[in-house]
């Protein structure tokens, strides 16, 4: 991980340079204690009582410093400094807050208090902008509570439809129409802000999740794009039997048909540049008793590439795949439809760039491994992204790490070009 | 499933005759309601509030026939009806009442009902015998809730120690000392009676669980022996990363490698005359998020086969299997002992099909293709089993189902065989 210093060594008089490391880190210090795991991680997943939390003490903080909050009907929460120019669409940056059950502190955290901590900066200050500024919490980014992710900001552009997605559940059957309750009583100060208002340009910071910037010794990542994506549902039904007197000729074993399909896929997704992502990350085998033969399995599939061709020929392979390897068990494919690759609009990339080169911050252009709110908000305004490096590549995992100075470069080339576009 | 009526034509004189095919098919309906299923199975697993409520139902109908109680310190019930030699060891007959988490009302309950109505119809017709007759209720037989299975038989026979099977623990952290103390609850005028009392002799009546007799048209299976059987739990620890931006080249996927394991495994149990049984019941995968890559797989595996050398040489080569396949992730494996395969004496073998013989029941010898209690006493006392068909073979799932005939020509078999043995 990259230690050296982040202060900046020229032109003092830049916004980045108002960036506070301390305050910044504390920041998360203090929001990743609310969900804090004994192995240092976070789990706070979307609209339980710990992401509430979360947002009751984001909201006492913004409150604090006179800044407004609203809330729309997904639950996205938004934070805002009015601007001079009382009509002008406000510049938004932000991530998410919800969390892996075994995530770590700073994935979407960071791009929170990052966006935060340019509005607190700004306020101390009393640097003016154009227009007003917003952090922008967008609900459910991560997907594992409620699948797919992605959900506030999808619903928000209008890519994906609010009342189904106010219908899903979590595996306890609690929807999210009814997760989202307790969510405006946390903040009572919010007003109730419709989808979709106009966004002059989005950015969002976030740590690379991968190792690429922590092996080059570079402490910024200018994000050009997103890979693409698609996400499946695989269901096997077979038939509950008795493991001592069930000869194999007779069975419908869901797990041997899983184990085919899998090996199967496994097969199709191989790339020798090793450049498709595909996991299988949920599995559920039941009746899960060691002497019945698995009635039913049910898992997830997370296939990503960079290239919009390779995702339609091989997606559009798995069903059959399934269903063929699946048998004698009946085997349904639920597809998700496809995130396609983003391609970032030079403009932003330029000025989040140009934002790093004042800053005497070395950077380096990258795509994204992952995926990220940024990705849907692109279909409704301008977007772009601020790399900073984690240890190892680490993440979604309790042992995600980052340094407060690599926090703080990050949040300085964010304040650069928030301050760039609002004043546009 | 045979229907045909189970009325003996012979010797109307005969034990068997007394069984009252009606109230032993209530007994059934009643005891099937506790813990009954939307689509007709039973959830009782052991010592829960289900099981402990069956308890109390069967203790409530043993006491109004004047009937003794005990249990014994792992929690196994037993219900003595006294001979006339009050210094002999009983005949005992029993089953288990637990299920699987998506049984049916017949495995276990059977065993137990049969040997109940055996003891009632006696009692009713004023039959004495000279030993004392017992039903037997093993506790967790079934091993969903607590691994292993047949833990109340193989505690009482020896073959299995007290203290660690008391602190063996459930999904939930509760172990089986704690989940014992409402059981003598439920049983209040239940005297305690000490481990490895002496049996004359142990009986079993069983469902077949496989197509056998239904196929042959016949409803007395006499059982010759138990196939043996092998149990192990595999873990694999992989590394919890991010499913968009970890290359394959650098995960560990626990996922990955449980489905090369298994696969590996099927291979070696790999059996033209498809007399091995080899299954994967029961796996868990962590964290369980579509888009983390799995740090942690959980699975089991049940391997049983009649002939002690294929399960030793096969079930020697899966932790050497486990480990090359899993690599590099690190996989453990913990065997739970060998079961090896039990041979009935003849004797008692001859006892249960002569009983058949003279109610004019054409039955058929076979080999239990599942384990039962009966194969953990065979360590202390001689034993025997009675198999009567189930539909299609098919338990452990709730669509389990027997006819009241068959039950009841099973029932006058035990009966036949259970007097035989206690006028020794």
């Amino acid at each position: 991980m990259t230690t050296s210093s982040s202060q900046p060594t020229a032109r003092p008089n830049l916004v980045g340079t108002l960036i506070d490391e301390d305050r910044l880190w504390q920041r998360h210090e203090d929001l990743g204690a609310i969900g804090g795991t004994a192995k240092g991680g976070v789990n706070r997943q979307a609209l339980t009582g710990e992401e509430v939390e979360a947002r009751a003490l984001i909201a006492s903080w913004a409150e604090g410093l006179g800044f407004s909050l609203a809330v729309d009907p997904i639950g996205n929460m938004f934070i805002r400094r009015e601007g001079t120019d009382p009509d002008a669409a406000p510049v938004v940056a932000g991530s998410h807050i919800d969390t892996q059950p075994t995530g770590g502190k700073y994935d979407g955290a960071y791009g929170v208090l990052a966006a935060f901590e340019v509005l607190e900066a700004l306020e101390r200050n009393g640097v003016k902008t154009r227009r007003p500024l917003e952090v922008g919490i967008w609900m459910n980014e991560e997907g594992s509570r409620f699948q797919p992710g992605c959900v506030g900001s999808g619903v928000f552009t209008g890519k994906k439809d609010l009342e189904p997605m106010l219908d899903m559940q979590d595996r306890a059957g609690i929807s999210v129409r009814e997760a989202l309750k307790p969510v405006l009583g946390a903040t009572p100060t919010a007003t109730q802000r419709p989808l979709n208002t106009p966004i002059h340009a989005y950015l969002e910071a976030h740590i690379e999740q991968g190792p690429r910037l922590e092996t080059e010794g570079l402490q910024i990542g200018v994000v050009t794009s997103i890979q693409g994506m698609r996400r499946f549902e695989i269901d096997i039904v077979g038939e509950e039997a008795h493991a001592g007197t069930t000869p194999r000729a007779t069975r419908k074993d869901a797990l041997s048909a899983a184990v085919r399909i899998i090996t199967a896929l496994e097969e199709l997704m191989h790339d020798p540049d090793d450049v498709v992502r595909f996991t299988v990350g949920r599995m559920e085998v039941s009746p899960g008793s060691p002497n019945v033969v698995p009635g039913h399995v049910h898992f997830s599939i997370d296939f990503r590439h960079p290239d919009m061709a390779v995702l339609k020929e091989r997606g559009d392979a798995v069903e059959r795949i399934a269903q063929e390897k699946g048998a004698p068990c009946p085997v349904t494919v639920k597809g998700f439809g496809t995130n396609p690759p983003v391609h970032f609009p030079p403009e932003i990339v330029d000025i989040v760039r140009r934002g790093a080169e004042r800053l005497d911050l070395p950077s380096m252009d990258m795509p994204s491994g992952a995926g990220h709110d940024a990705g849907l908000i692109s279909a409704v305004a301008p977007v772009g992204m601020v790399f900073v490096p984690c240890e190892r590549g680490i993440s979604h995992n309790e042992l995600e790490r980052a340094s407060a100075a690599d926090l703080a470069a990050g949040t300085r080339v964010l304040a650069e070009a928030m301050v760039e576009l609002a004043n546009r």
